[in-house]
């Protein structure tokens, strides 16, 4: 958790607005959004359902009044990370990143979901543990790699294969299954529609959300 | 403005969930919170009181139930930016991944923030150029340099005057001052108090706050 170290003075002279020194917590925050923040972590293969899955469950949530951010490729990449390529440690910076300010969310008193490959259990791992117990939701989209491949949304597995793309997720490199995610969902036999409220009934039982 | 390019696909089977097609968008989150998410982006000499401007505008703008966040040292600089020093190209990134993180949370319908020397206007020029327009509020912390080293909070001019702080903004490293700031405040004449209501009441002016 991040603590503020420094603190307004105390100054006693009287004007038109209520005087604290104190700075805003993030109970504080949270408070205010009158919800728990976490991160909901999603991992799994390239194609898994991942953004998908995300995307539907923060407009699940937002409908329900929550106060989410949804962290993908689309405004990271494009972003903080924008200077990072795809060398060993450039994708664990990436992941660091991102990680670091998904605890920004958090400590702003968000629920923020997160969509990346995120193959290493290290890299994950290392999130979990910059945040606070409870704080980090791991959801494991285990969908099998021959049903990625075959749905191949954008071409990868294709350029893969003809070794047009090195080092890819399931091909030539590595993914570390999560061995305790907190949920896990299978889209190959799921709708959307079933992950999202799969997720969101798992969120309750676990008191992230109202009951 | 982050546009997700990844839409869910429709899915047709009935569930218990109401089933929207589409990503939450900025305008979304920011009418859930009821407000007009910006950066507010102080800028100015290390001890002309940023910091404890920024939390006391914070403090009050969460009485007045805004949803805000504060990027500071504290939680920036032992954070995403803690592989990062001094050196010339390090404070450019520096600012370049706060501008990237604070253009985040605007996306994602909050105040924002941000208490940084922040001393070259091509740093704070390219914050501005990456968010929409009227997104970002320079706020010009522009207390005299003597006084700021007479105040000294931390006895960093102290030593820089000794030599054992090289690059000290003031002392052997230059300030540049916005041109054209949207707020202008002087720390050495008003008190804490005074200079949150003077921003309380320009960002109103402005159309940020609620009148």
């Amino acid at each position: 958790m991040t603590q503020k170290t420094a603190e307004p003075e105390v100054v006693t002279k009287a004007t038109n607005i209520t005087w604290h020194d104190h700075t805003v917590s993030k109970r504080e925050r949270s408070e205010l959004k009158q919800q728990r923040p976490c991160i909901l972590w999603f991992t799994g293969f390239s194609g898994s359902g991942k953004s998908t899955v995300a995307n539907a469950l923060e407009s699940a949530l937002y409908r329900q009044g929550y106060h989410t951010y949804l962290l993908d490729a689309d405004n990271i990449r494009h972003g903080v990370n924008k200077n990072l390529g795809f060398s060993a440690e450039d994708r664990e910076e990436n992941i660091r990143r991102i990680g670091e300010v998904a605890k920004l969310f958090v400590d702003s008193g968000v629920i923020v979901l997160t969509a990346f490959i995120s193959p290493y259990r290290r890299d994950r791992d290392m999130v979990r543990e910059i945040v606070e117990e409870g704080e980090f939701v791991e959801v494991f989209v285990n969908t099998p790699l021959d049903v990625c491949e075959d749905r191949d949304p954008k071409g990868l597995y294709k350029k893969a294969r003809a070794g047009q793309i090195k080092g890819f997720t399931g091909i030539d490199d590595p993914y570390e299954a999560p061995e305790k995610p907190e949920i896990t969902l299978h889209t190959e036999r799921q709708s959307i529609e079933e992950s999202v409220t799969q997720i969101l009934d798992e969120l309750t039982a676990r008191g992230y959300l109202k009951a």
